[in-house]
């Protein structure tokens, strides 16, 4: 799934990645890097309102478990349990967020979880970045449920 | 500040929260019960995406924060500094987040704090309803810092 694939599917499922202005950058199975602007995310303070820096980590962590589990052909449904996010500073423009599957035994794990139990549970890490700085982490648990239907 | 005050702030300062659709249904210093629709916040299972039921209790927290400390006087600038979101069910409709000071000595030393040392930290616990059903929990750390701007 390309980065311009990536982004189709985002505009026309989650109708809110459009509002919050999103753009695939990097979109494999290694990682998956999107971005956002200030505009339509400012607060008050006109920095980036938590809500949508949380929205876009949480889009991060989904997508790359979808085009991970996409290319080992697993048919699914994937479902947030939990997400914890630490903001660390004020995002005052442009923002990035990088997921990334921390540890591959853990991704071995999962998948063979998913094809004993078609149920298994995996943790992704994201990292946001403003301008080069790191600005905030967030840390999402998803469920993988078997899924005829998709 | 009341229902429609808050809404029209909330719309005018973080336009994520117009995208959202949200509708302030009760603010005051006791709760903030804030409500928002199904489609704009769908993803492609058709229920509610994760980031903007995250967004919409963020902002139910926030607000009851910025509600209380504007009562007291207290000019701040308020920051979220952490948050733990628990998705509890898939939600398939309407949606509603009710936030509240759980513990009353938990504000009154936050209170104190914040007057003695210009900074203090308060956890704001959000839970969020579909159709009278609890769907999901929210607790949120914030820390207001004394602006004299604002």
């Amino acid at each position: 799934m390309d980065c311009r694939e990536l982004e189709q599917f985002l505009y026309e499922h989650i109708p809110l990645s459009k509002a919050i202005g999103i753009q695939v950058q990097e979109s494999n199975t290694e990682r998956v890097v999107l971005s956002a602007p200030l505009n339509p995310n400012i607060n008050h303070h006109s920095t980036v309102f938590g809500g949508s820096a949380s929205a876009v980590a949480i889009l991060a962590a989904w997508a790359l478990l979808y085009i991970r589990l996409r290319q080992e052909g697993l048919h699914n449904r994937l479902v947030i349990q939990k997400n914890t996010m630490v903001y660390e500073r004020p995002i005052a423009d442009r923002f990035v967020a990088s997921s990334t599957v921390g540890d591959p035994s853990a991704w071995q794990k999962f998948q063979e979880m998913f094809r004993r139990k078609h149920r298994a549970r995996i943790s992704i890490t994201v990292t946001l970045q403003c301008n080069g700085e790191r600005v905030a982490e967030m840390n999402g648990d998803f469920v993988a449920l078997a899924d005829p239907v998709s």
